[in-house]
């Protein structure tokens, strides 16, 4: 505020404000559940810094336009967990910083070499999170649970995505061998990162463990998410 | 939808119910708000893909997450004015298209070569654009108005950049000059850029000499909003 201009409310403000009033109020966090929402957050970040790298190789003014809404969407996200991690008095930095490397991993070992790449893995990690989420939902408290579920309801950004891939593919059969290949190198290297992630956090671990029921719980969980992509993938004409 | 799985609204779809729905009722645009919303809109996008890209720089991930939250309100704005434009049966590509050129131009200028510098920018560029809506409002019809307002009261995401800013001078002086040499060059720029616009569309043109009164309206526009620049960058530190 230099001039004197009417501004609307600091989120910063807001986040201390929100932090010094509910501190004393709020339960603190489980270690399984702040490694939960830190890879979620720097998920989120990581997503919208690639879908917003991916949306300047568009071919066409709507196609960067709904790739930038998309990525802005993963910013909602982000914001929806920080401020969350900042009510218990958790730093979402802190909460993110074992995630980076496994994720920036993810992303580089998947970057998209075409624009119809860019919109698979667009809507393939889009659909993986929203089903993550979905089955994380049930194995947490009632208020972090409120969190993820609020996530939830607002993915489902990428039907232009796969709208768009299913046109190509339609307009161009020789595609879709390529991008079948690139659908299972996306899930291949999400499952890689998952499973060194969940082997290197104990909280995490334990939280999947006690959520999912035992060790093969967590074998189950990853069957059903890519039970799911292959669903997908076929309704795609990538099957 | 290829698994049951239920989603929310899908905004390309809303924007053409929308459009079927309203099309008729409303008035058409005159060309001069066509390209005012068509400069604005390119201008967000623009934006958004500058920011984003200027957040990877960013020392912290706190830094990060600021610049890409703010990266991510630019899309807000841009949803807002395309389904303006679509209630109007105004296509936004069509609209955004003439302001390609200039606006690329002034990011293509102004290429932040250090975090500090990006700051500057995302901090002169936020509240140069909201001082430009705020002068606009005043001329255009009541429900464009409304339009630019909404984005108004959404603008000054930058003051993390002012504090930054601010906080980094006070520790090291010796940034002073060069960026307030950065925050002139920008400034410069801008105005060129706007020239450029205003002087190449006709509309455009027509409806800043009817809001504004005459040429030497236009004149004082741009020599108040050079004012307003320079006391922030006075604010700054960097006057």
């Amino acid at each position: 505020m230099t001039d004197g201009t009417p501004r609307t409310a600091n989120s910063d403000q807001e986040k201390a404000e929100a932090q010094r009033g509910t501190e004393a109020a709020k339960e603190p966090l489980s270690k399984g559940v702040v490694d939960l929402l830190g890879v979620l957050a720097y998920g989120e970040l990581a997503a919208f810094d690639r879908l917003a790298e991916d949306a300047r190789g568009a071919p066409t003014l709507s196609g960067r336009a709904q790739l930038s809404a998309m990525a802005a969407a993963e910013m909602a996200h982000y914001q929806l967990i920080d401020r969350y991690l900042a009510e218990h008095g958790v730093s979402v930095e802190d909460a993110m910083r074992p995630f980076i490397k496994p994720l920036d991993a993810f992303h580089a070992g998947t970057r998209p070499k075409t624009w119809l790449e860019s919109l698979v893995k667009a809507y393939v990690g889009d659909q993986l999170a929203a089903d993550l989420y979905r089955e994380l939902a049930d194995w947490l408290d009632p208020a972090t649970r409120e969190i993820v579920l609020t996530v939830l309801a607002d993915t489902g950004h990428s039907e232009f995505a796969e709208r768009e891939v299913a046109a190509a593919i339609k307009a161009d059969p020789t595609l879709r061998d390529r991008l079948a290949l690139w659908g299972r190198r996306l899930l291949g290297e999400a499952l890689t990162q998952s499973q060194y992630v969940a082997a290197e956090r104990d909280g995490l671990a334990e939280l999947i463990v006690s959520g999912s029921g035992d060790m093969s719980g967590i074998a189950a969980l990853f069957r059903r998410l890519q039970q799911r992509h292959h669903k997908r993938m076929q309704a795609l004409g990538l099957g």
